[in-house]
């Protein structure tokens, strides 16, 4: 049999394989070996090949655009929004229209093209989290910008084009839908209820203990009792905020060496399996500052979105999350 | 520049790739060649590997479960939910489940394991649209059910596990999501306006003329102003009307020639490209019928959905509607 669960945020129901859960090596494995590394635009000594940056790490005071750093942002070649212009919203007969004004950034994580965010050393994947605060912090000041997504598709079934370590960062001038769901599910829990539904969420997973699968002083990572996808894997502050760019020097550590572990336990647990992960932050108008929690959502790519999820928005999950919080925790990990 | 478009109907913001637009030979090719026909479990003389038909067409009075048939509907064999027991309703916590329970059916359109919609005779995809109905109609007796969704995977990158032709339908006890949505939408702008969205839009694409595809007397197929995927296509009736299964001789045969068409058009537009469709209906108990007006919705797969979508539930569509419409109308067709 069966289970159907409702989220309790958004109120989506879920179909989950409770009797027969898929394992890890129930699922295709797909080859992440490297095939793009002598054509790379995102190698160090191939920085023409990109627009110019942004921002960046080095150490030893090499020139912008030269080799010498240990992580570049640059904006997207192929942007799917320009920065240029006003957003100059207009109807066109019951249809509503913008321009497609915003920001589309790219986070080179490291000049080594064979290096992915769960082999990085402290000092790597801690930059990484620092970039993300710095990014937000600069494209926040653009006022025409609403939200800011910053997210990773790695392995090309995840839909990465590109097999160099990067983030994509891509500032809006909308909340998007599912942010907007989030943001609004989680204020009428706060009205009704007085409380934070993540919070809460978070002391169920202490009680249950099943679905955790791992923490430190100021994170925890658990497979969501509702999952959209099999061994989908959140990372939430254990405290109680929208802020993610208040996040200091040891919580920003923590958040790197917790990210790194999550994704470490993945890439053993899952044969290097592709991933997308993104972080669900609050709107830059601060709205919601109550009633939200942000956290960071890691969806591996084990499985094919079909007819019946596009049409109805209903997903069946073929492992029970505990079942995937277990595998994931059996995975040896004592740092990188 | 690209443009950012707003679905009227649910609210859902779209960035459309209106500068360059990608082509019909932009995407990646899929082999849709038959792999699986020496073991195939839906053709004919294996009618014993099936559970057993709950409904099929015999043209020479054979019997059931063995050969001789030109369809036959059987319950999955792995259905997502099962049929008995009562919906059994609880809380855990801040969490809402309930039992597993629905049916899970599936329509095998033909025998002969090469064949597709597209390539049907009239009498073939007639009999496909006759059969929908005829399930609907069964299923709804069954008063645990709330709403029936019907859809079909064709090819392996839309998720069809098994290539012979067929259509599965899903009996659930709850009304999904994007559907509700929908309805939700729909009922807004008729209390708001008095007017249908479907209807309203059907009106624009006809004073718009570009993204018309095909039409005939009771149907009309458009690609729709704000698509989440590129060569996505509508049918709907032209007639306002939540109710599928009133369509009358005349109504069914125009809706099979046009689905034909439009997946004919697509298999030669697009190199036969794997796709998905779903009917979205009014839920069972007939509520929203004075605003919804139900319709077909075929989306091709031809890109890879990345963590931008599921992390915000907005989509780029590398292909501006208006373009794909003149590409899926450049097709030659005069019937199979």
């Amino acid at each position: 049999m069966s289970e159907l669960r409702r989220d309790p945020i958004v109120g989506r129901w879920v179909i989950i394989n409770t009797d027969h859960p898929l394992g890890p090596n129930d699922f295709e494995k797909e080859d992440q070996s490297a095939k793009q590394a002598a054509v790379c635009q995102f190698c160090s000594g191939r920085e023409s090949q990109t627009p110019g940056e942004v921002e960046s790490i080095r150490l030893n005071g090499s020139l912008p655009n030269t080799a010498g750093w240990s992580l570049r942002v640059v904006p997207n070649k192929f942007p799917a929004l320009q920065v240029e212009g006003e957003i100059d919203k207009r109807g066109i007969g019951i249809f509503d229209m913008a321009k497609g004004i915003g920001a589309h950034e790219v986070v080179i994580e490291t000049p080594d093209h064979h290096k992915n965010l769960a082999d990085f050393s402290d000092q790597e994947i801690l930059s990484v989290i620092k970039t993300y605060q710095s990014r937000l912090i600069t494209l926040a000041k653009d006022k025409r910008f609403k939200y800011i997504m910053i997210f990773k598709n790695y392995g090309e079934s995840a839909g990465a084009s590109l097999e160099h370590a990067h983030t994509q960062i891509l500032a809006l001038p909308l909340v998007p839908k599912y942010v907007l769901e989030e943001l609004e599910g989680a204020q009428y829990y706060y009205e009704y209820r007085g409380r934070c539904v993540f919070c809460d969420m978070i002391e169920q997973e202490y009680q249950d203990k099943k679905r955790i699968i791992t923490e430190n002083n100021d994170f925890i990572s658990f497979a969501p009792f509702v999952p959209r996808f099999p061994f989908e894997s959140w990372i939430i502050p254990k405290k109680h905020g929208f802020e993610f760019c208040s996040l200091a020097q040891e919580g920003r550590h923590n958040l790197a060496m917790i990210l790194r572990e999550v994704l470490y336990r993945m890439k053993k647990c899952l044969s290097d399996p592709s991933y997308n992960f993104y972080l669900h932050l609050a709107p830059l108008n601060n709205a919601y500052q109550d009633s939200y929690h942000w956290h960071i959502e890691i969806i591996p790519k084990l499985t094919r979105v079909a007819g019946f999820e596009w049409g109805t928005g209903f997903y069946v999950v073929e492992t029970e999350p505990g079942v995937a919080a277990q595998h994931l925790r059996e995975v040896v990990y004592s740092g990188v």
